[in-house]
């Protein structure tokens, strides 16, 4: 596992390198082609980590949001979202972030959270404690959905969901990305909500949540794994999960 | 003039200061008195601020969040909202800021958005170009709704506009609180719309808007001043005014 964890490490780093060149540019730099600053920055950062992986790992698959899929010839595959919050990348606002997932069969066994603005880099690893730049987190004890502390990206994703949650509790944040997840697992947030997510967006992020003590799944219920639909809920506290799935449900 | 500058900065560094001592804190930390962190930072700020105001400045008006209006004997209110974004502080997300404003005969003639995590300050002063950490900003030119990247704290709040907003340019984002202005101002975004605003809330903005090359005013199209209701729209591209201000009367 230490290669598989090193390896995520320096795929967050040379991402990192390739964001903070852009960041902020958006707004000044025309560009070529019709692609903008954040499409060539996205395009750039996942075929650098895909370099990357063939030249470390050539048996593993990869799965990009760019690229598309290259077949794994054994039992893991990288999964990589170069850029998850990409409005809040053009805006210039440092929610966003790199995802970095590792599967094997299908199930994730390690992800990363990159913020390469902040310089704050999240890795959850299957069985270990979940590391914010090295050091152990955990989610907060928070059992009462009435008194917890809800996120998501936008209403329009939510559709009708977006009110009833609202009415669960007096605190819903919006906007965040995927560093949301980020603050679930450090115990600032208790619940994120999110739908219309594709593999590279989601698969990262229950080894990051579930080593810092929280659950993370859809909104059946079932653990994520690389073909789940899309509807995901992540909890700190894992008292929240039922009542939760219950307005998911309804 | 320069008194007034150097004096806001003077605020705005003591202000960080003891926001810094808190943040990410919330998450641990348990409080006598049933005062939150994010309540002690609140109050300390403003009890700070005031008494530097006081000492400097004994003549003129202090109106804050937490400790209400000390009546001016000259034509200068200070107005102050230590922590805006307190949800965002609380979960430990840096898109909170505290504000800062001069008004003359209640009209803002500088404002203050100050991020005391990514250290990031605007300075707008009426007539002056506006500064991002001493270097000066500029929206960006968006003439077309369509095109406009929109930002607003939460659709709560805004009730019915929120979907006639994401209607009418297919780029909404969702939180940021004071910052979103700032992001304004250096082009990031295009227009910000919020209500149920405070004083203390909107009154250090137009200055940094409008010192950027943006607009900023109330739904009904006039300048902002320390009585005005608390829905404001602020725009990047004066183009912009006209079809917003449409959509917010209707």
């Amino acid at each position: 596992m230490q290669e598989f964890i090193d390896l995520a490490h320096e795929l967050a780093d040379e991402a990192g390198q390739i964001i903070r060149q852009y960041y902020r540019q958006t707004f000044e730099v025309e560009i070529k082609n019709d692609e903008s600053p954040v499409t060539i920055a996205d395009k750039g950062v996942e075929k650098r980590l895909r370099e990357i992986v063939m030249a470390k790992r050539p048996e593993d698959g990869v799965i990009g949001e760019e690229f598309g899929i290259k077949e794994s010839k054994n039992q893991y595959d990288w999964v990589f979202d170069p850029i998850d919050g990409t409005k809040s990348f053009v805006i210039g606002r440092p929610t966003f972030g790199t995802l970095i997932a590792l599967c094997e069969n299908g199930i994730p066994i390690l992800g990363v959270i990159d913020q390469p603005i902040l310089k704050e880099r999240w890795i959850g690893v299957k069985g270990q404690p979940t590391l914010l730049n090295g050091t152990p987190v955990k989610t907060r004890a928070c059992p009462e959905l009435s008194q917890a502390r809800l996120a998501s990206t936008s209403p329009s994703q939510l559709t009708n969901y977006w009110q009833k949650l609202c009415d669960s509790s007096n605190f819903m944040v919006w906007g965040g990305d995927c560093t949301s997840y980020g603050l679930l697992s450090i115990g600032g947030l208790d619940a994120v909500i999110e739908t219309q997510l594709s593999t590279y967006d989601y698969i990262a992020l229950p080894p990051i949540v579930e080593g810092a003590g929280g659950w993370m799944g859809d909104w059946d219920g079932k653990p994520l794994d690389i073909n789940s639909d899309g509807r995901v809920l992540a909890v700190g506290d894992k008292a929240l999960k039922t009542p939760l799935l219950d307005i998911l449900k309804s």
